[in-house]
């Protein structure tokens, strides 16, 4: 048996920014997007003019998150508020989990190999980009 | 194309602090207050004589948010509540997002070139003595 | 009078890492690259299929510091060794210094308005693909 | 016994970087220039217009190392370097230890009650302006 290290390569990243950017002019929302790999190592990030500068360091934490528990942010987020099974997770891995809209995993063949994260608007708008952006992974 | 960015010169700073001063003074509650610059970095602080020492941290942060979101972060704690849409972003940017009232963005012809962040009271006091000082930027 | 900061695009930013890569291709080694704005915070960044993980951070932080100090990596180095006036500065903002080649600023008529930051390399290529990618700017 | 409180205000504090500012504009380089009190804790911080933005952290860190050792950071510094008796230092406390030029106690009847810190130029430059500002403490 060998651990595969199918994973995301730059070129890969971009068509999924691209099209992550796409939807967000479409929705007129400037945002953040980054991409992660298997390692849940950042592949690529752009801030689209007029994002926040809050955003930078989310949309890679997204990305991170989604592929460091291989799980939408938006579905972490269920079981993350008070009382939930996962409540005080966002404050594990150094402040490094978000809990959520805008982290998608990136799936090949139902594997999850990395993540796309964005971050620049409100949660439904967020997750429509990284749906959008995630789309375009394959 | 250029990205253009208006921002905070300390003359301006320093008329925003007098101005949370004197609304400090008003009320009775001594203050820390903060100003920010367009990239989020700090221009000036005040801790007015009494004010709490866990509040510098608190008020250059609280200026440091309100311009990385471009939002008051009276705002910003609507829904960064438990079960809201932003909940746990207050882990993010290193810790340095603060989730509650008294941080308010400074705008020029519209646009957000800088904050200011004040703590060191109730939540109501800090937002009274932001407003105050940031009503003095122009 | 008013602070004015003529800042970093992310079509700028794009010229400036697509010159960076086309450098790195050359002298065939992948590198992080990652450009930040007039206040420091991160437009864009990518990292070249093979380039190291541990370089992301790097590329993201001598774009930082570069911008921080208005100055090349290079050149701070050279004063922050043991003896050196400012040898204990790369443990200042929370670790953010790097203090050894591949952060160059970008100037626009003379005035620092953000920087390129790279890293994967040793410090001479490093340094290479950042003048290279920092010369595409304008 | 007693544990007096003698420290430092916020008149006093200006009254401090006022003089340091001067001493900036008389050798024309714009500085960060922070003061903090017996505590070590920051009364007041102000980022003259072109200093640069790594230095806001260093400034204030300057403060807080010279009043936590109560020394001046040139004179730890000669001890902090690769072989002295105190390298390593400059990681403790988080890494808020400064062990280079600019950070000046504020004493009154020979006791340490606070200190000023200075970044933005060269070690010098740093050390001059924060000799200035601490002249006009009393």
């Amino acid at each position: 048996m060998r651990r595969s290290a199918v994973s995301v390569t730059l070129a890969q990243a971009r068509r999924v920014i691209e099209a992550g950017e796409a939807k967000a002019a479409e929705i007129g929302q400037p945002m953040n997007i980054a991409v992660a790999d298997a390692g849940g190592n950042l592949v690529a990030h752009v801030r689209m003019d007029g994002a926040w500068i809050g955003s930078i360091d989310v949309s890679i934490n997204k990305a991170y998150t989604s592929r460091a528990f291989d799980i939408a942010t938006k579905d972490l987020a269920e079981h993350s508020q008070s009382g939930g099974q996962f409540f005080g997770i966002h404050v594990s891995n150094g402040g490094r989990v978000m809990v959520f809209a805008g982290g998608v995993p990136l799936r090949r063949d139902g594997v999850v190999v990395g993540a796309v994260g964005v971050s620049g608007g409100t949660g439904e708008q967020d997750q429509a980009v990284a749906e959008a952006a995630a789309a375009a992974f394959g």
